[in-house]
């Protein structure tokens, strides 16, 4: 107190100064200004320990403030403890408050901590684009037909009906009739054997590769990918600090040779409906074979049965989980392509043995909730919504990607072929193995087209080059108008060979 | 095809046991069985290649099912490779199919490959109880007073509104409106200094803390963590392989020694508004003494402001992000405890340094969504909906608070005291060093009161012994009926020395 009196410096003149500048927009901004403006003068040093602010009259006069305003600023400093107030002799700063070494412009200065190396590396490699809405934009379907009256009116049913657990998080893999119906679609469409038990509903497929990343491997364990790969599934590795080995992706999907198994896989993860991004579908002769390698490994196989809801020729192939004899298999899907991706549902069919421990873990790492979300999402498909839903969008991308086909045609030849195009809602088109992909694709989005070059998904080959062409955002209207410019623009480069290759 | 013809071992009569048993449930149901079975039959060998199957006729007789049943079993074989027809000679199994070594029940009892050692930890320790709905649960709030109609009536203005867009997933950390209002809110009650643009829109804590870990921190760098600590938190940090370091909770929140010091940490984790589970108000000069610890080591603070909206006595105390002149502090909190858990809102402000990075990481990781529901939230907070339901509850807490502190009183003593009660929706009853608080939980559950013991939240250290009682979710007239009973069955375990305490 004494010394406050005694080396107070601001006894005649309240300190102006230190508390600009000032930027008036609301009585409460103002009064949260001041007293940050003292804060950082007792934090900064410009006010000691013991020293006396000036008077709340002086402050209010001087400053143009109202007396509520400096009040306000000054009690809040009270209680946070930074000043303390004498009855009688005024309102001293705090003598145990310590000091911010420095002002926040020299403290920026400082070498400030940065990301760790996993943070570095999730932030700045396979980052997927801003999104995008140009035509031929891939791995996105176009829901603007998501019939968003339906699933409103199913929503307010489940909102009006929902007893208030339904509001809670929950902690058994979901809402019960949701993985039912699941079941059954798995069952009948996908011949995934299995009870509903098994389905853990998740926020898609992201979280879905994360959990199995995180309980079944371990730092520096080797999950191999599919060569090129999916960005999204890396990432997940990645951040769970898995060692991706890469496998190259033929024509049959993954294709491991021997040399691979020199580093065996505690994971294996593929795509067999419709490899991301060269389109293949894996034969079921190669299906076999990465269960036997799996067995062999005693790995598990995370099967991401990606577009697997759209199917334009071919023969139907069961999944990796209805051939799994071992239960051995993780499958997974979503509900973004189907219906919206803004709806962050999806789901994941754990083996028996595993299902009692994923459930406590998602549990606790992500505390899953959204039932009445889930409910709705029931009841769509119980009621055959889901269904014709499908069978409509099946309708409209089939047609889509007839005309893309037809577009597409001319380039057609011994430097361009097209591989993936009976499944799913993307081509690719495979070009020589010293074609400039990325160029090209430059060149298009100098047109305003957006496909993605092949090479960029590639982990370590260097002999995949192409353009991965979506039809699914892209409506057939801009399909038939673009389509030829797609066409011209390709066909003018790939016949210009010094500028299709590139130099290596 | 010769090779099957004499080789086939079912010329006259159709294996009908191969293809038990059957479950009359549905068409479907039967084509998919006997599907099964065939494949079962081929992948175990019982059917070999070149063995050539009954006729449909056959079969269809044998095993009393319709033709279209058998003839669909049968062509879904074929398309996937497991059959082969030829006309005039019937349908062969294929050559190259691969046969499963051995059945499913044997691959069962060969060893099967187990869950990671992070897997086994995520899936064994610090478990949280199945959900629980006794009275005096902890850290659950009550929803039951949320107004559903009015939350489905702005939900459905949005879905009405929502253009297309809104249905994606989104990249630039969230619905703008809500980092808006939130950055006002946050500004304005939690005196954290910041922009919208720093707010990121996560599905809650758990997420941003995973978030956090991931970007950070690497594999094995140590995080300090408050001993006894939440149990969520422990587990995003495991999941992230980092090094937990315990650090001794006091009076004053988290209390670091020097010999903590010789564990550096990368991250330090707090909760300094109503530390979990002890309750301890972290005063403003450790806040400023943990700062200048994470400044000293180039650490970053992982600030959650868990209970942060419900003060009931002793001043409000600024965040640490409010203190923060170094951009050195994360923040988070989410929407579970004001509106409710399902919700999966939470929010994570980050230095402007980070922003990018961790925008771009969140995307990649979680594909963000449900732009609809944040619409809703946004919405919500600006009309001053947020801020009335807060003080609703903010009211209801304080009397059941005060109904459960009336109840306790008897039991008060050098036994027993009180602590956390200033804050939040649990307080904590401290019991001597050794006390069995496991044994006293056990015989409250007994009568039908859910309280959890405080070394089951301890680390380390072996001297925090107490009760956590919760409030939240224990309507008042539930404290007034159950509140004596807890107070009598405490007062006589305490009456009883040898009870209470534990050998050691």
């Amino acid at each position: 107190m004494i010394k406050g009196e005694t080396t107070c410096k601001f006894r005649n003149r309240p300190p102006i100064g230190l508390f600009e500048p000032w930027h008036t927009r609301s009585p409460k901004a103002l009064h949260r200004q001041l007293y940050s403006a003292i804060r950082r003068a007792i934090l900064d040093g410009k006010l000691g320990a013991g020293d006396r602010l000036p008077s709340s009259r002086e402050l209010t006069s001087d400053l143009k403030l109202s007396r509520n305003t400096v009040i306000a600023a000054i009690n809040q400093l009270i209680v946070e403890g930074y000043l303390v107030s004498h009855i009688g002799s005024g309102t001293f700063v705090q003598d145990n408050v310590p000091k911010a070494s420095g002002n926040r412009r020299a403290a920026q200065e400082r070498a400030a901590p940065k990301l760790s190396n996993r943070g570095d590396a999730l932030a700045s490699t396979y980052c997927a684009n801003q999104l995008e809405v140009q035509p031929f934009s891939s791995s996105i379907a176009d829901f603007s037909a998501f019939p968003v009256a339906l699933w409103q009116r199913l929503q307010n049913k489940h909102w009006r009906m929902s007893y208030h657990d339904m509001l809670d998080y929950s902690d058994s893999g979901g809402y019960a009739p949701l993985r039912r119906a699941l079941a059954h679609y798995l069952r009948v469409f996908r011949s995934v054997p299995l009870d509903s038990d098994q389905v853990i509903i998740t926020s898609g497929t992201q979280q879905s590769l994360t959990l199995c990343a995180q309980l079944l491997a371990d730092h520096g364990d080797t999950v191999w990918l599919e060569d090129p790969a999916y960005w999204g599934a890396i990432k997940a590795f990645m951040s769970a600090d898995l060692h991706p080995h890469p496998v190259s992706v033929d024509q049959d999907g993954i294709a491991p040779r021997t040399a691979d198994e020199l580093m065996p896989p505690r994971l294996i993860y593929v795509t067999p409906s419709h490899q991301y991004p060269t389109g293949a579908v894996m034969s079921l002769v190669r299906r076999h074979e990465i269960l036997s390698i799996a067995r062999r490994h005693q790995a598990w196989v995370l099967e991401d049965d990606y577009d697997s809801e759209f199917r334009f020729s071919g023969p139907p192939i069961s999944s990796l989980a209805g051939l799994d004899t071992d239960e051995r298999v993780l499958y997974m899907g979503s509900f973004s392509k189907v219906l919206y991706p803004g709806l962050k549902l999806g789901y994941l069919v754990v083996p028996k043995q595993l299902v009692s421990a994923f459930r406590l873990a998602h549990y606790d790492l992500n505390r899953p909730g959204q039932l009445p979300l889930q409910a709705a999402l029931a009841e769509f498909i119980e009621m055959g919504h889901f269904a014709s839903a499908l069978r409509r969008a099946r309708q409209s991308y089939a047609e889509r990607r007839r005309c893309l086909l037809a577009a597409l045609q001319p380039c057609l030849g011994p430097l361009a072929r097209i591989t993936g195009a009976e499944q799913g809602l993307h081509l690719c088109l495979r070009l020589a193995e010293d074609a400039d992909d990325v160029g090209l694709a430059e060149q298009l989005a100098l047109v305003g087209l957006t496909v993605r070059p092949l090479s960029a998904y590639c982990l370590k080959r260097q002999d995949a080059r192409g353009l991965v062409i979506g039809y699914g955002y892209t409506h057939l209207a801009d399909i038939e108008r673009c389509g030829p410019l797609l066409a011209r623009t390709l066909l003018a480069a790939l016949q210009r060979p010094h500028q299709a290759s590139r130099k290596r």
